[in-house]
């Protein structure tokens, strides 16, 4: 994984018999491994820590005034697709914040653009000040019930295998395919056999669960209480106790947390949009409020760190201790670290919160543009077939729905929304192929009372998906959403009130991490203006339409009951 | 390592949908996980565990009538040899105590016979009741100041890196070599960079200890007290708290176990003879000595089977979630683990205590005979040049020594043993390559009134130790010891006491446990009635050879001085 640097080297100066190159001074070590807080020097040589002990001399010095020295941070689980920036001005969002390595599922580029969006975010990376590494997407498409651009199937997956850069596979989201034994996941389950294979298995649990954690996957990150990831720690899941734009699950599962189990638990965001990066924070935000919510510091930092790498087996980082890489953070209070100063590989990269200038690849990788719809066979209307359908009930800052129903309001022969009932409309139009499919439904939760959304980012397919209040405001979001070469849109009647472009695969922009957060905070705020009252009414979206999350969704293939794990008709008999 | 049981064919078992092989119910499972102990059922099928939970069916239903059920226990680091007999009678052994897989150095046999013991014991692990991995021995000979009968280097140990059953380095006991970065040390370090290094640094601190973990190497079995230990952890290192027949650290080091660190302590025996065995018993031995020393018995568990498998990355076992192996273990009482039932790979292996038939080889493979001592050319005497020699100070329990300085009895122009004084002479002869080099020097502690103790178990490189009261006595039982083959021999001037053969290498015999435990004890007593108080004077005796643990040992090339890592003069000016 890294530049190569022999250990070896490191024994004449951790000997003393040579000096370091850069030594730490008067600072409080906060030791992951023994557990322990306590005043030492460390000395780092070839990007590693060559030494921790007083003693050492070496070409600079660095006085850090007391403040606290901890490894640098690790997420053990993040779509980076999803803060809807490159992985360059990912990094530069979240390495100030301390997070010196994540693990990343890109399966969001992967559903638009096979092996080539992987291969996009692997080159990406490169020249980072960020590592990453990659699980290889284990569900691209995530079902057969939506439409995606890509398809991985065990031996496309299998060609990641010999990347240093690929620790395993990425969560198994299809777990009724795992548990019925279905041969295409099973292959894929065959393919990462005795490497890292991640979960994702909200609410299973019994037999189906035992089943899951048999087949050989070792995590899971969709707990939503206590008593689930109990079960999960029981049959021996390592835990990642997730904090996401849509899904703050932390607080709820610090309970869980105990002197005996705390080494099987880890830390990750899944999915963070800008503003949230930006004004909150990454792992670090994470770290603190476990410790607001009783989790001790040390063991907060733990789940931040060693305990990832361990999980990951990265047995190169993850604490402060000879030999490891020397990717660290300082800060100044144990009890709500701030890291003001950010090593990676012994080089300070971070200070005050900003990036510090880095070499390395600045442009952006080409990618071959991905909207493509068949407008003159888009048809938005839902013909009346009833009295009743059903409705997506979307809850605030969950990623599950209420499967809910509700009697239709018919106009002219035609379903329509009734935005006094909070009944919208919504469509996910096929994009990738320009088939013309479109899958209509209703939802409820969004809150809009006039104007529409649209957005090409809807998990995991990135289909087109649109929500509003008339047919007129939602043609006019969607199409210039396409238009943009993908993006989000607030529209009403025919003019778009904001947009954001984002171009690359159509879930991310080419654009500074803080150009898109002005935008997408500016799109979020007209979309209150029309009614709605969510934080983030279009990540809220683009989790409707993903089929693997109880209870109903939306694909460009229709409704998806996800605990029946198929396609439900809009219309109840 | 396991016989292919692809882990999908358990869905269909954990999932309920087809019986397992076995059930195992009312029982108390010990979640070294979780940290929990609850009552549940356990489904077994194809040698792993299908699933935790109730509600299973299976082919054949055992009722554990209440008791405990926990992993089976792991030793991470034991000699095998020291117990001298073949690999499948130390599984008769240690397998009825609960041990189902020990990690083991085979460098007694390869200081013997190189790359050819190695193979010996990997052949006679096959079909083997007990998982028997190999770290490949780093230090083949010791040092330079011994005669080995072969000498490994970095290429011949790169020669095992395919080997499924060979993890890593074996103890890396040249730490003074690892400090100075002798390039043949260094060079066996490479080999194995990125897999698991085992340490051997009793006593290091400070920058050398640094240089030793900085150079890659992950855990430490010599720790004597807390501090050593505590130091060792906050240095990274993953700390083995040893139990051996000489060397009792176990109760010392309990207090260092807290809940933040326990997760980075592991078991181990290192070497242990055979009533030791058959009497005290193995890691379950360790097991009850930690908790009966204050560690909680969830916690003394864990040491014993989740954390070594981790750190061996052994990631099939050491605990009870569905896909791992099914090696599993039932006692009674939580307070003082006694195994009563073994499971390995889903099967009954050993009950109250007694090894159950199984099958596989049970012939020992052909090994050479390898004594090969110059009679002609070995001389006992030890010409007066001087009034003050150093003597060997052995310490009961402890394999480190005293570096004593005392004034010499001189008869007849010659250094001899002055038993009043408890100084009696030791001779190490060449027993590999019949080449007559002696070593000679003087020891204190091992109080024999008269008469002689020989044997070709005298660690690492097993030339023809011998301690006695006159030269007559020694010359007896060194050579009777050879003329066995190999062996231990007591003798009383011309007449041979007691002798147990050890026709392996000279350092296993090739009859059964109990055998060999009668014929050992038999031969201790002998060395008793002689005069010697220790609980074991032979295997006190093969650690005087040990030239890697301070502070003064004596190999066939002579004194050497530990601390300074040189060859040493007996007499003093």
């Amino acid at each position: 994984m890294d530049t190569p640097f022999p250990l070896e080297s490191l024994i004449p100066i951790a000997a003393g018999r040579e000096p370091a190159d850069l030594l730490l001074t008067n600072l409080r070590l906060v030791d992951v491994l023994a557990g322990e807080v306590y005043p030492t020097e460390v000395a780092l040589a070839g990007g590693r820590i060559a030494a921790v002990g007083p003693g050492y001399t070496a070409a600079r010095t660095l006085d850090l005034g007391g403040a606290y020295l901890a490894p640098g941070l690790l997420d053990a689980h993040v779509h980076v697709e999803s803060a809807m920036v490159t992985p360059a001005e990912f990094a530069r969002a979240v390495v100030p914040r301390g997070t010196t390595t994540v693990i990343t599922d890109p399966h969001e580029i992967a559903n638009v653009l096979g092996l080539e969006g992987i291969r996009f975010m692997l080159e990406c990376a490169k020249g980072s000040p960020l590592s990453m590494f990659v699980m290889a997407p284990s569900c691209v498409p995530a079902t057969a019930m939506e439409t995606s651009g890509a398809s991985l199937d065990a031996v496309d997956l299998a060609s990641f295998q010999a990347s240093p850069w690929v620790l395993g596979l990425a969560e198994v989201m299809n777990f009724p395919g795992v548990v019925a034994g279905e041969e295409a996941v099973v292959a894929k389950l065959r393919a990462f056999a005795g490497k890292v294979i991640d979960g994702h298995a909200p609410g299973l649990t019994g037999p189906a669960l035992a089943a899951y954690v048999a087949a050989g996957i070792g995590s899971d990150h969709e707990s939503t209480t206590v008593e689930e990831a109990r079960e999960k720690l029981r049959l021996g899941m390592t835990v990642f106790l997730r904090e996401a734009t849509n899904a703050h699950n932390l607080r709820t599962l610090a309970p869980l947390v105990t002197p005996f189990n705390h080494h099987r638990l880890c830390l990750c965001t899944d999915d963070r949009q800008p503003s949230d990066l930006l004004d909150q924070g990454h792992i670090d935000h994470l770290v603190r409020l476990a410790i607001g919510s009783g989790v001790e510091p040390l063991v907060a930092l733990r789940l931040a760190t060693f305990n990832t790498a361990q999980y990951f087996r990265l047995h190169d980082r993850g604490a402060v201790t000879p030999g490891r890489r020397a990717d660290l953070i300082v800060f100044a209070d144990l009890a709500e670290p701030r890291p003001h100063l950010v090593f990676r590989r012994g080089r300070l990269v971070a200070r005050d919160g900003a990036l510090l200038p880095v070499e390395g690849p600045r442009s952006v990788p080409h990618l071959r543009a991905t909207m493509s719809v068949d407008w003159d066979a888009v048809d938005l209307a839902v013909p009346a077939e009833g009295t009743r359908l059903r409705v997506i009930g979307a809850i605030a800052n969950q990623l599950v729905t209420s499967h809910l129903v509700d009697r239709a309001r018919i106009v002219d022969g035609r379903a329509v929304a009734d935005p006094a009932r909070d009944l919208l409309k919504m469509a996910v139009i096929e994009r990738h192929r320009g088939s013309g499919a479109v899958g209509k439904g209703f939802v409820r939760g969004l809150g809009l009372a006039r104007g529409a959304l649209a957005s090409s980012v809807a998990h995991d397919h990135h289909n087109l998906a649109v929500i509003g209040v008339d047919d007129v405001s939602m043609a006019t979001a969607a199409r210039r959403a396409a238009a943009l070469g993908g993006g989000l849109v607030v529209a009403e009647g025919e003019h778009v009130l904001r947009e954001l472009a984002l171009p690359l695969g159509g879930i991310m922009s080419d654009r500074p991490i803080e150009e898109v957060r002005t935008k997408l905070d500016a799109a979020i705020a007209a979309a209150r203006s029309l009614g709605s009252p969510l934080h983030d009414p279009f990540m809220a979206m683009s989790f409707l339409a993903l089929e693997v999350i109880p209870h109903l969704k939306l694909t460009d293939q229709g409704l998806v009951d996800v605990d029946r794990f198929e396609q439900v008709p809009l219309w109840v008999a």
